[in-house]
């Protein structure tokens, strides 16, 4: 496994973690079994799991407590993943094919399930109350979310707020659960759990940001899929939204939600005019004012190298180009 | 609302259940709380909160631990039946539409991981990690089983093995969890807890295969579906094993697998091969079985009115017509 060199200190910790989110595909079932596998080695970065680890660093932590909660959080992640991709209809992730390219539908839903039910297991692991309870509350906003943009594709976001609103709740709402539950198990006390919670807030809006910004400015080869790739799915995010500011002109509908027909060069034109706008750069400032907050909500913490990580975490996550 | 005469004895905690079901229904967003009052109001027999409030009786429990238990119970089942409706393409349920029948793909698997979500929140809300960890396995349970048989479909379960197998974990499986988890809740000792979980396994049992039978020789108006639904998707039960052993000249795959033309016919002529053999009486002596094992468990608890009300139900469930 490559894990970031920025995680250096963290190491055995994401170590553990990797161990045990391969021992979570372990089950009866070959076919399950290579399912499993195959979502769980496709080495995502792990970040939310180095974040419980990082934030339980503040105070002295039980790390047989910490490590489930680092898994069980990595693993809800993946299972909104699957369900997502099947939403979306993506059939690429980092460039490998998503579940729902080789399976029916309702063997994706029910892999997605499985997973969900994993975590909680894991998260029960903890034997702490409280986190299971921040766990099975962020699911509930990560899906709260998601059902209000099916329900008014097409609509939604139709504003920053409702597009800041909706980041929250598909991306920092976990990142937040993750820093705070983290904090939580270490038993650190109320403001550094705030502090932590702020810090993973923050941190997560700006990654979406920056991923929101990559999929009009990437390179296809780095992300591992087509450029565009939220508009083509009638997901409007930031850069679009800061472009149609500045061009009230521009009626986005045709593009995205009208007609088939010519959709796809319709698609790419507007990609190239809000590339070609100095949107990129104002959504790029709003990322670099989430990133700093992320950063000065932990100021007053230790200046361990716990917080050098989250602080060196924050600058790598705005600058990263996948 | 309307509970069944026999849980008289539990009405009061019942009806704080439906309560609470119905805020589980209140959110913010008028089109989902829409969809959640239309799951929740829909008015099932609410078997699993009595089970969890039945078991919860035996020792001295403290109600408000146990209430949310009874309602994660019903939410947990009410989502594993919104994901199922999906991958099964059923449009009716106990007479009423699906959302499947009415909504996206999506918004359907969103409103399942939302029930779920919600699931888990009311389990912690029992302030017992033990309970947790039996509610996340319990789910874990139900959708290994569910995977195998989408892996396997047209050929599991092949016996009556795999048969007893898939419905301890689509059903019995989450009846064991109720009164297990009711129990543990109640500080119950050891064996007590025991008893009362073997008792909701052989319910469970039970319930399943009189709910199959139904399936072959149940009146249509009162299931509020058509008969040989569970043929149409290819689900195949215990009457139909215990007639193929009986009848091993009869293929069964044309009618369900192949060739669609003429397929409804076939399915029908199956229907009427099975209900008229000695195959409906067979079944009925395995659920018979069941139900005599389930009432044996409990027989050294205390005789109380909770006791009774267990025994009753028992035999009410394998006497049902819907």
């Amino acid at each position: 496994m490559k894990i970031l060199s920025l995680f250096e200190p963290i190491r055995a910790e994401l170590e553990v973690v990797e161990e045990r989110l391969h021992q979570a595909a372990e089950v009866e079932d070959s076919q399950i079994r290579d399912i499993l596998r195959y979502l769980l080695d496709s080495g995502g970065k792990r970040i939310r799991p180095a974040l419980v680890v990082l934030a339980s660093k503040f105070h002295d932590s039980d790390i047989e407590r910490v490590l489930p909660l680092a898994t069980a959080v990595e693993l809800l992640h993946t299972a909104t993943l699957v369900h997502d991709d099947l939403l979306d209809g993506s059939v690429l992730r980092r460039g490998d094919p998503t579940l729902n390219a080789n399976l029916s539908t309702g063997a994706v839903i029910l892999v997605g399930d499985y997973l969900f039910a994993r975590a909680a297991d894991l998260a029960a692991a903890t034997e702490s109350v409280p986190v299971v309870s921040i766990f099975a509350r962020t699911l509930m906003t990560i899906c709260s979310g998601e059902l209000k943009q099916v329900f008014d594709q097409g609509a939604w976001p139709r504003t920053k707020e409702d597009y800041y609103e909706s980041t929250y709740s598909k991306t920092a709402s976990l990142f937040a659960a993750s820093t705070e539950a983290g904090a939580l198990l270490s038993g650190a006390s109320g403001p550094t759990v705030q502090a932590l919670r702020d810090y993973g807030h923050n941190l997560g809006m700006a990654f979406q940001i920056v991923d929101d910004i990559l999929d009009f400015t990437g390179e296809e080869k780095e992300l591992g899929k087509p450029i565009g790739s939220d508009l083509r799915q009638g997901t409007i995010t930031l850069p679009l939204l800061l472009f149609l500011e500045t061009h009230p002109d521009v009626d986005i509908l045709p593009s995205i939600f009208e007609d088939e027909q010519g959709r796809e060069e319709r698609i790419r034109s507007l990609v190239d005019m809000v590339t070609g706008s100095s949107a990129i750069e104002s959504a790029r400032a709003a990322a670099e004012r989430f990133t700093v907050e992320s950063k000065e909500a932990i100021q007053d913490l230790s200046p361990t190298e716990y917080r050098q990580v989250m602080l060196d975490l924050a600058d790598y996550l705005l600058e990263r180009r996948l």
